[in-house]
């Protein structure tokens, strides 16, 4: 039998709200449309509703943009009161050009506006922020569906973002739980016997990105169950959080 | 009916050698399998196969290393004459550490070691380099199968590359044909019916990246069917190669 990977998105989960449980709306959603989640099962949800689910939205009319937000807004489209959460939600910027703020998150994502991102969020004065901690995000998701059905799975929290050097944006994963977010074919044999030396495949960017194939941006499917990438039981000996996908500063060349 | 996207690997492809019909090898495959190629799949194959058909590869033993590549080579594990190569494939040198080549390709690609690579390749000696016009390479395919099949598929020539700010590699397109590499959600509305500004999505990159789960490293599959990601017919109108991925240099803020 030929190895198959299938991406099954879940829909009618709808609008989510502060406090939600999204656990409990993606396993009511899976058993409405009848999709079984089984052990060794990839969840990949995508970051707006967890922001939403904890209550990671801020109402413009609630900021006051400081001094520096407003001269940095200035030529740009942006409101100086988004320029201030982007500001805030940044511990270090990299470029700041054209109006493009390129920052370094509180968790140590590099990427464009922090994460803050007005696009699917109610109204017309609100933005959503990155979750505090996506990896415990989706820790929690993988406990409530062990509770529930019994099965380990693994959970991807994921964002779209941007890239040097190429265009267009991509699906990562900024959090994981229940799984190695790497695959490390260091030191495994090519299929001539050689030992490989450098290839160290960042397989939760991967499922994020694959999962982006079925949660488009507008068709109000939030998450996907991915099969057959594991096999059987996850190796949570091995699981670890996707800070694991951020390079450290020293091994960095591009900061 | 759940919005499903399937990944399906094609194995019993066997050693590619120069002057191969790759495009003739996985319709071979797929029919041993019984994997239907259908209207509007994405083909996706990995690019050691493709450079191997197109007799990409070099032997170093043929190879004069230049007094620089032998420089560059001391303190690092790379044979100088592997460096050499790597200078030759390179039309710019972006960042050079510890034994590390970032480069810029003569195709306009960012990526270390400008695609040469040791692993995957027969000898211990040889070193496989990246297609001439990997766009040009993912259109023969595409126009192979439409000749043998009467069927419009995309085809992807993909690649591991890494990036700045994140750990591990991913698999990218670095030749498309038959789709739009771009996801272009810029004015489309989302689900509260704001237009959305900014968000341009590099599918073929997912694409690639969904592969990647199913190709892995060492397991002779070399190369990916995807159902239903396509609806019908690929609009061709919108084709673009993968040298759409590539930012222009005026745009780019981390060259």
């Amino acid at each position: 039998m030929p190895a198959e990977v299938r991406l099954i998105g879940l829909a009618g989960i709808g609008e989510v709200e502060e406090g939600d449980d999204v656990a409990g709306l993606i396993l009511e959603a899976a058993a409405e449309q009848k999709t079984p989640i089984e052990e060794g099962d990839v969840l990949v949800i995508t970051q707006k509703i967890v922001s939403k689910a904890e209550g990671r939205v801020v109402r413009l009319r609630d900021v006051q943009p400081s001094t520096i937000a407003a001269s940095l807004s200035q030529g740009s489209n942006r409101d100086p009161r988004h320029t201030e959460i982007i500001l805030r939600e940044s511990r270090r910027i990299v470029r700041m050009e054209r109006g493009n703020i390129i920052s370094e998150t509180h968790h140590g994502f590099n990427c464009a506006n922090a994460g803050v991102d007005a696009s699917n969020v109610p109204g017309d004065d609100s933005v959503a922020l990155l979750p505090v901690d996506p990896d415990a995000s989706a820790e929690a998701v993988r406990q409530a569906v062990r509770a529930a059905l019994g099965v380990n799975v693994a959970v991807i929290v994921s964002d779209t973002f941007g890239r040097p050097w190429r265009e267009g944006a991509t699906n990562v994963a900024i959090g994981v739980a229940g799984m190695d977010p790497m695959a490390d074919y260091v030191g495994r044999e090519d299929c001539y016997g050689q030992v490989m030396r450098t290839t160290v495949i960042a397989v939760a960017d991967e499922l994020a990105a694959a999962a982006e194939l079925v949660t488009g941006k507008v068709d109000g499917v939030p998450a996907v169950v991915i099969k057959g990438y594991g096999t059987g039981a996850p190796d949570l000996g091995r699981a670890r959080g996707a800070r694991a996908l951020i390079r450290p500063p020293e091994r960095d060349m591009f900061r």
